[in-house]
């Protein structure tokens, strides 16, 4: 089986990971290697109708209901998009993947993290990232750079900021468990040395 | 805590359950009780939004996002509509519950059935009916009903013929392994004649 990359960005609203793809992928381009860049929730369109019942519903959804739309997104666009490149042999760059839920639904929700994998597990059928890149900013300096943009800011990223500390901790805490598979940045470094970290450890994965 | 009754009713479409939940709460809103009549998929706001990606996007959705849609979906329904009107006394009337799922999406599907049971009971904190009305019905016969009725067809209704067989197989497989659970309704037979089998058992029930 020709098999591909998988590299998937996590870390925090602001942290950068749109950014950093997005020049790991100009960069990959000009090396000649074929790209698929792509972002869960959202990354189909059954996602993007998903993601708009996540993100932008009015009034509350129950904990459990949410991390199972997650896993509903993630199932499809995993079928669907993910494993078909990876079978071309392309090299697949993903906003948040499985590390998402956990950190987010898991830990900041309260829920069980390891029930929360485990969906996200059955969704995808256990495939795992190659390189998983996680962009670590606190939580002051991620709201920061949001009120800069001046984005309207979604039920999530109007969470309060010790909700983002605790997530911030989980995700540390899940480099800390598989650091062959995590290279962790620091996120408040200026954007083109960021980039080069990224670049320097995926050439030696490819 | 001060707890109600539970009652689903299960079969395919064209079976009757519509019909025969409105008898039974007639019956019972007229013997004084206080009924909650709803539904899965769909019995909430989101649940609408999830109902409607489910059964009417255009184009596939992978079998373990269309698993973990169902189990969103419940998920939410349970936590606010089926356990607050239980946890209030009352009578929760139901079309479809996770019978649905293990038949539909387990067997149809051909996903693990034990898996798919698995979400929902997760999705539900494993709140299981106190009694269970399966209206048994041929699968050409409840074509010969839709037929009649002239609606416009879903995207499961489309099905083949051999998927319902399956479907109904799995139903009465999950009926005979839980007899306590399971009332079986010959559901070719007249309309009142299925509504008094099913007062009498949910009298003894009350």
């Amino acid at each position: 089986m020709s098999r591909g990359v998988f590299i998937t960005l996590e870390g925090g609203d602001g942290s950068g990971k749109t950014t950093q793809a997005e020049l790991l992928r100009e960069w990959l381009s000009g090396e000649g290697r074929t790209v698929v860049r792509t972002r869960e929730p959202g990354g189909t369109e059954v996602g993007v109708e998903i993601r708009e019942i996540v993100l932008h519903h009015r009034g509350d959804i129950s904990p459990r209901a949410e991390a199972l739309l997650y896993a509903a997104d993630r199932a499809h666009h995993v079928a669907t998009v993910v494993r078909p490149a990876l079978e071309r042999g392309e090299i697949v760059i993903q906003d948040r993947y499985i590390d998402s839920s956990v950190a987010y639904q898991g830990v900041g929700r309260v829920l069980d993290p390891e029930a929360v994998r485990g969906l996200s597990e059955w969704a995808t059928e256990g495939l795992a990232p190659d390189l998983t890149i996680l962009l670590d900013l606190d939580a002051d300096a991620a709201r920061g750079r949001l009120d800069e943009a001046r984005t309207r800011y979604d039920r999530l990223e109007a969470e309060a900021s010790e909700f983002h500390d605790r997530v911030r901790a989980a995700y540390l805490g899940l480099a800390e468990a598989e650091p062959g598979r995590f290279l962790v940045v620091d996120a408040s470094r200026p954007v083109d040395e960021i980039a080069g970290d990224i670049r320097g450890r995926v050439a030696s994965l490819l």
